[in-house]
């Protein structure tokens, strides 16, 4: 069902700083640059070499959002860990099917042109775990 | 200088039932079980099917160990990020002469036979990273 590791999201205050930090340290590049204001982010996209799994760096759009209350509980840090599938939509139905709790249950909207879902925490170690069909397989 | 997402660690209370939820809701695979006296950890690797990344379980071995103040502190969850690299000892040098901050000077052991370093999260937005030379590309 996982097929790799699609990305690690780290919660930032300064998207800006973050993304110098990541490239002087790694010489990493960012490939794509979103604000999505259902997810109340600004984030970027660093791509590692392999060319499937990325650095995803989130700056919260206000303090009322999901990764801006994660920043006031925790601070900075790892916030989430995307795993990349064939088909989101069967995955959530396999997954929920096995008894664990959704965050999503119907695909929506990601970076990059992926359908994406969350899968709670709760049932998964306290890691708050998302589904990614990139858009490049759900296209095939 | 990373090659790719190479795991990402996860701090649990209990190895068995974390890798029981694991394999029933995603179907991975056990591939490794150790335990590190000097990490203060048991641990299980479970595979992705790409063949190169992993999800790593951690229970401490006892309350004064990294991951057991993790969990004191913060509770089950995502505990540190692994990137591949071909050369742990030379992306150290390389690392920290770009001003990082590094846990381990030289590399040591880890997981699977692999030769591993931890970077410092300060300057990583609070993420705890660790490089790993996985051990058939240490041989090579």
């Amino acid at each position: 069902m996982l097929l790799r590791i699609d990305h690690v999201g780290i919660a930032c205050h300064s998207l800006e700083a973050a993304v110098e930090r990541y490239q002087s340290v790694f010489g990493l590049t960012v490939v794509s640059r979103e604000t999505n204001e259902q997810q109340g982010v600004r984030e970027a996209m660093l791509a590692l070499p392999d060319g499937s799994s990325y650095v995803q760096l989130l700056e919260p759009l206000g303090p009322d959002t999901p990764v801006g209350r994660f920043l006031a509980r925790r601070g900075e840090g790892l916030h989430h860990v995307g795993y990349a599938v064939a088909d989101v939509a069967a995955a959530l139905d396999a997954i929920g099917g096995r008894g664990a709790r959704l965050v999503d249950r119907r695909p929506r909207h990601g970076s990059m042109g992926a359908s994406i879902a969350f899968l709670h925490p709760a049932d998964l170690g306290g890691v708050l775990t998302e589904l990614v069909q990139p858009r490049d397989v759900r296209e095939t």
